[in-house]
């Protein structure tokens, strides 16, 4: 596979950058309107973020394939689309969706871009508070234009660190970090949301992120916009796997090391 | 001490309401502006929240004693001032203070009113998302104006729980709880705000929150609301102390016996 060309990268930010907001646009009517939805269609509240997460993704895959059709497309919703390009958009087009579902304000379109174990390109747009994040490989992270630099004087415990939890993995294998990790004198947040978190650790406002498993596209946006600005993150496309998933790590690069530790200090638990 | 009079509880929630909004906005310049003034004033983002905060607490008093002299007043900053008429106002200029130096949008101006061991009015106001929360004894609770009132159909693991933590408690008192929570197949999520995940709880967007150790002006005033919608609370006044806290447990009215369950499993560790 050959270098991915600068203009090519650059075009498809581009693009990430408009149908991000686009279809995060088109989320937030039917996050608006949930209850009449839900009482118009006979439906429940699950059944709402079902329908905005279909046409999220409809709308982003339409869109790309407008402008890339030789290119592979991999969403949460409709699988995988394999193309010839070498480049592969990720995409998760609602994440969030219990904070969607109960009306919190916590969830995102997060859409990336790969080329081999590269993400070339990972941009989240969260609605509610009309936040852009993005980032290009090499070319540095923004936030609604500005760009985002993390300062390297931040340590685990000078700052407050995003979890994630689920049930794919035992209860211990999370606990038991957040027990290691308070002992340290470290404090977590779990807003909902995967994706946002992690841009959060781009925009400084988490000190770090773990989580002890998470899908590609919940993750690869968010972990591309931490090392572009300036973190450090656990190379997703080496460590872990597309179709399957793997544990998510990233930090502002003060917090790394004492991260890592408490990462392997608590361990994995069997579910 | 005689019962309050319904003329004195609605002056006092329509003087909440105001105040509080007004606290906040003044509140949210700060936030909004946190990173010029810290360079400004040279000053870490712990001391513009700081100011913040005071900021926020003077105002606050000011227009209760200009409109009842003879309340009480207690607030984070600046204590109790005692007085004579038997209410007294519980008040955090800003709850969340960890969110709102990091840039974390959920930190909210919490206000309540007290008549002995009643809470007869409980206001919170979110100002990032401009969301004002009110309620009064016996009066309901509202949300932007719109009437709030709890399914009674909702168990523990049919929504999201939220959860407190902070360093007053053994770490082992939480994450014991959360352990117990997810085997029985709940999630959690802890936004930094204890109150306005109270708040949240009235509005029907997490099922319950567990706290072990609250003080008093960070919990009185979602407690109020979340009785106040239709939901189940441990009364704090009773279990608690104005002065020292204690801990926090409330509900949609399904889940609390769910909730109280789990809590009663986790248990409280020793420090």
């Amino acid at each position: 596979m050959t270098s991915p060309a600068a203009a090519d990268i650059a075009a498809r930010l581009d693009l990430a950058r408009d149908i991000s907001r686009e279809a995060g646009l088109l989320a937030l009517s039917f996050f608006n309107d949930r209850d009449t939805l839900a009482v118009e269609t006979k439906a429940n509240a699950q059944d709402v973020v079902s329908a905005a997460d279909k046409a999220s993704e409809r709308l982003l895959r339409e869109r790309i394939r407008a402008v890339f059709p030789d290119d592979s497309l991999l969403g949460e919703e409709y699988g995988l689309s394999e193309g010839s390009s070498g480049y592969c958009w990720v995409m998760d087009p609602v994440d969030g969706t219990s904070p969607f579902v109960f009306g919190l304000p916590s969830w995102c379109v997060s859409v990336a871009v790969t080329h081999g174990t590269d993400t070339v390109v990972g941009v989240i747009y969260a609605p509610v508070r009309d936040e852009l994040y993005a980032a290009a490989l090499g070319q540095g992270a923004t936030l609604n234009g500005t760009s985002l630099r993390l300062s390297d004087q931040r340590s685990l415990v000078d700052g407050v660190l995003g979890v994630g939890a689920n049930h794919r993995v035992a209860p211990e294998t999370i606990t038991g970090f957040l027990n290691a990790l308070l002992h340290e004198g470290g404090m977590f947040i779990r807003n909902g949301s995967g994706a946002l978190m992690l841009a959060y650790v781009a925009a400084g406002r988490l000190v770090g992120y773990y989580e002890p498993h998470m899908n590609a596209w919940d993750c690869l946006a968010g972990l591309c916009l931490i090392s572009e600005a300036g973190g450090r993150t656990e190379n997703f496309l080496t460590h872990g796997d597309l179709a399957r998933g793997g544990r998510v790590i990233g930090s502002a690069p003060g917090a790394w090391d004492g991260l890592m530790e408490l990462v392997d200090q608590a361990g994995t638990v069997a579910a």
